[in-house]
């Protein structure tokens, strides 16, 4: 169990552990609207599919909460407005899609009308999800760490720990099982540019599991795979599509390819909630592009000429071939994708 | 031709750009002793293989300048230890030793001993070394423009401009040479973590040559490549073995991955000196590791936690498979690379 809460309902408000100060500082922050919580899933101070999902979730529950006077009718109407609002705050994640949908689809649902109902129907929704997060992860965990030899190196990009669920982590979080396994384990964490989440989060997330590890830059993952030899590469997802393609951190692709040269297995730790089977392939993902600065700035170093031009994608797509098993909670799913994803919502 | 001097000989020291505070500021070191060259190589005051070379023979200019009491034979000595000095500077670019041997050599096949010969003859070494860098470079130029089609999108990692080289660069020295040909071209320019010489020197290099180029994080070419599409690869070396193995700046051989996943021609720009017909293969290449602290540590901001265990390769290994083609100032060597790379010395 880790020391701290990424995420947490305080009855009236949403507790986020503010990602964008750590390992610096530890700081939370309460939010208790919709649109502040919108805002923080678009400027990061909470990032990692699952945990955008459970706070978006959590934000309908504010938007329920904010006129207590509404009628039935005209709460379901903000509902919706709010939860356009929340999709926007970021387009390639399929969670925060899938967690909007749920709430919506239990109002929906609801035989009668009345706010109160309403209200305690969005609540309960968002606290399942919130609660399923966590055993959805232990599940992941322990089919994943089934996959894990002892004495195993794995490459670890962006961060998939308990900073990024509401608890254990998705490809981390099959690290964090296998170390409790007792398995001895080391991580190459890669540093995650631009935002470096691998060396901020992910480097405190294993310092305080006591699971060793040494942080590189991105571009070093092949030269490590070819001179000090990798097991594995473990990364999280933000979305699949039908046929198996991952939107996932850049530079997950290049590792992909790095993994694929070198005959290294490339795990995804993939909770149902990121399986989007509306989306045939990863063609179809639209791609964040975020602001030049995440890439021309450092803290209040500027790395570059002022004014340099920037693509700064957000997310890559990796195609289905060079991933070589998803980690589910209903468990492990190797090729072919589109038959073996489609069987895990029977 | 570029505003500033990367290297320059002032008659009685070395004045060397200070890479390590561009883009931001243009300012000069000027050296008196060897020790400071071996130093200023060392903490990369100056960096780029063919500039490290060109610094150490000055080096020896400074070492033979030094004592103008010594005879010839104490001369000799005093050159042997200074070049074993400025040669343990950085152990992976062979052009620092390739410029060491042929100052000695030099010395060695004078046919007097005076010390005033010995002095002559390193300083007249030394000029020829600096000069003979633009005429290859030049030439390496030419040769390349005629790989580059007109409209060309290029990745380029790293540095290889006229501030890792006297004067015109070697890869950007190609891009230079098609622009100046008025072909059309782009460049993605790789940020080159650690130490970011693509986003701090590249980027100022095109600005000054006025060549449209976009900055990404190293671990976005193989996105870029997927989706936007990229005509080609060019990188310079640090060392090329006889067999055509390439050491150069870390995240060459992760992005020579990417560019031969998608059928992207990978062109190393290659001048003789750097071709070490003495290593069989890239396996015997020496890869320094640098300190922890270029990884950690960016500007005033640390990026991870304090003491986080760091691996920090300064350079690795692309297997020759993965070359498309080296393009040196005898013309573009295509594979077979041992005979192609050994012809070149005939």
């Amino acid at each position: 169990m880790t020391a701290f809460r990424s995420v947490e309902w305080l009855g009236d408000r949403l507790r986020l552990l503010d990602q964008r100060l750590l390992p610096e500082q530890v700081e939370y922050l309460d939010l208790t609207d919709h649109r502040s919580v919108a805002e923080a899933i678009a400027n990061m101070t909470v990032r990692g599919a699952p945990v955008i999902g459970v706070s978006a979730a959590y934000g309908l529950v504010l938007a329920a909460d904010a006129d207590t006077n509404m009628d039935g009718p005209a709460l379901r109407k903000r509902l919706e407005i709010a939860a356009d609002e929340l999709q926007q705050a970021r387009p390639t994640a399929v969670n925060l899609r899938w967690a909007l949908r749920r709430v919506l689809e239990r109002v929906h649902a609801l035989p009668d009308d009345s706010a109160t109902t309403i209200r305690e129907a969005v609540l309960l929704e968002a606290n399942r999800i919130y609660r399923e997060d966590g055993e959805v992860n232990r599940a992941i965990g322990a089919f994943g760490a089934a996959l894990i030899p002892d004495h195993a190196n794995i490459v670890h990009h962006c961060n998939t720990g308990a900073l990024g669920t509401v608890e254990h982590g998705t490809a981390l979080g099959v690290i964090h099982s296998a170390h409790a396994q007792n398995k001895q384990v080391h991580v190459y964490v890669d540093e995650t540019r631009p935002r470096l989440q691998g060396a901020r989060l992910t480097v405190w997330e294993l310092t305080q599991l006591g699971v060793p590890h040494t942080l590189i830059v991105d571009s070093a993952a092949a030269h490590i795979m070819r001179t000090t030899g990798i097991d594995l590469c473990l990364v999280g997802c933000d979305r699949v599509a039908a046929n198996g393609d991952v939107a996932n951190k850049i530079g997950t692709y290049q590792l992909a390819l790095a993994a694929h040269a070198h005959g290294v297995p490339f795990y995804v730790a993939a909770p149902l909630s990121t399986l989007d089977r509306q989306t045939a392939s990863g063609d179809m993902i639209e791609i964040e592009e975020r602001a030049a600065a995440e890439v021309t700035t450092i803290g209040d170093t500027l790395i570059t000429l002022p004014g340099a031009a920037v693509r700064n994608p957000a997310f890559d797509i990796t195609p289905a071939k060079y991933v070589t098993a998803f980690i589910t909670e209903k468990g492990i799913v190797y090729p072919p994708f589109a038959a073996g994803l489609a069987k895990l919502f029977n």
